[in-house]
């Protein structure tokens, strides 16, 4: 395809234009996704995560920043699962083109889910595939919130940041539950606030308490922030790069890719196997279940058996 | 099933324990629902959602006293989608399971995220079936967070709270994008705290523009409250009932419901055709598959299409 060849080559706008075409994720889509696969797989994927306020996205802007000035290209998608319905971007996002933009060897560009979660996990996971494959050595994928959403989503990174402020509500702690289990480097950013030495032994305490051993060998340290003025984010970025450093020193990369790979490979079949389906079934039919299952005639798994079953009967 | 009859009978322990089988989602959980299902379709449910910190728990805890001092029934069902790998519950459940305990006519209980979100909606949605054909009056599902998880799980509520408090971060406004259209009633909670005003002037106004048409002829209220007091309680449990009695006189909630149902069904066809295939591919054929993938032989659209086709080549 012409214009993965092109963006392939650095041209700036096909690359807007191919991340648009595999959002779709029509044929077209897929067959740009076919022509550029063999690319991937040469960038650093790196997640952040956290709470609306924490300055996620001031953070994830010093690191870029800093990342160029060291001569490394990068690419920042900021995914917005909050906003299924309105395909609303997140605020602030031209503010930050405008800082970094004009410079080559960064990218922005920002993805609101259009439908389902797994749709935008889908549109992300092909949006990260275009920028590996266009070469940039480093790909931050940006999410707003702290619940299942950006679960599936940091799923996509080597190395997860989880970003905390000072003072957070009582709610902090069910949500750490989840958030410990994804985290490969902690930052407390806003730590000239009062409580920041508070929040960052209330985190060492639940590192301590919920691990035996700690994942992968993997003791994921806690940095101290103000992405505000750029205090510490050296330290972000150098405890990123060790991560990194300790999963290819330690064989780690190939079996979470792997993983990845397979979970990918199965939401795709599950969608399409459903697509399959219900391009084979009549729409009348499909009413007349759907009215017995409102008439509590039938309950939703035996109807669900029935259609399913027609298609195993005499395939395989 | 003897367990659905003593639970359909009153039996409080057989109403728990028939919760934890379909929370299983298993062979016995699908029976269990055929059983169940019939009696179901009755109940008025309520979903409550708003970022940790808002005091939803408390809100609800004040709803159901409510709603229990006018003699109706009432289950609360604490859902948490934060958690996703640690099964943990929402902290204080025990501390209200006090206060609102010993009262036959009023259930709580709380359910955490054993594996992935779709499996969270789908057992939340099997608990309200089973505490909805046990009869309680009113299901209140509480959610934590503001993001897709709970837009999935609200989605089984005939009437949708929105929780929020004065003062949120920036952030606030792209939540809103989503939650605005899924909110049949607000509440601006903790209202005797500064900036309760400012609040309530924001939501006003991005109802105000959001909309053209109101969704459904209905116009969300706002409520303020001070849940820890009790102040205006009865206010937001009257909007709850209005809701309800105009869903109701504009012929909307059997459309809903069919909305429901066919989305439910959807999801129970997805998982099982995906379970099916793959009990039907050998696992070293899988392997060989994701390992060529890996080897970027093969994309990952690509090596789906070969074994959706396999499925369909024959059938139907």
């Amino acid at each position: 395809m012409e214009l993965v060849e092109k963006a392939l080559a650095g041209n700036r706008r096909a690359l807007s234009r191919l991340i648009t075409v595999v959002e779709a994720g029509d044929a077209t889509a897929r067959q740009a996704l076919a022509a550029l696969y063999p690319h991937t797989g040469r960038a650093h994927i790196v997640g952040v995560t956290g709470a609306p306020g924490t300055g996620k996205s001031t953070l994830v802007n010093q690191l870029a920043l800093h990342w160029r000035a060291q001569g490394r290209t990068v690419a920042v998608l900021a995914v917005d699962p909050t906003s299924p319905f309105s395909g609303g971007a997140i605020l602030g996002d031209r503010i930050r083109m405008q800082a970094l933009g004009g410079d080559p060897g960064c990218y922005i560009r920002s993805m609101a889910s259009r439908g389902s979660l797994g749709g935008l996990a889908r549109s992300t996971g092909d949006a990260v595939k275009v920028l590996d494959a266009a070469g940039f050595e480093i790909v931050i994928v940006e999410t707003v919130g702290a619940g299942q959403a950006e679960v599936e989503i940091t799923r996509e990174a080597h190395t997860v940041i989880v970003v905390e402020i000072p003072g957070m509500g009582d709610d902090i702690q069910a949500i750490k539950a989840g958030i410990l289990e994804i985290a490969d480097v902690f930052v407390v950013n806003k730590a000239d606030r009062e409580g920041a030495e508070r929040t960052l032994r209330q985190l060492q305490m639940m590192l301590h308490l919920g691990a035996g051993e700690p994942r992968d060998g993997w003791d994921p340290p806690i940095v101290q922030t103000v992405a505000n003025t750029g205090k510490n984010i050296p330290e972000v970025a150098a405890a990123v790069e060790r991560h990194l450093a300790h999963l290819k020193a330690n064989d780690l990369l190939a079996p979470r890719e792997r993983q990845r790979i397979e979970r990918e490979w199965t939401m795709i079949v599950r969608e399409s196997l459903l697509n399959e389906l219900f391009a084979r079934i009549p729409a009348s039919e499909r009413d007349t279940l759907i009215a017995r299952m409102q008439a509590r005639q039938v309950d939703p798994y035996a109807a669900a058996s029935q259609v399913v079953a027609a298609v195993f009967e005499d395939s395989i």
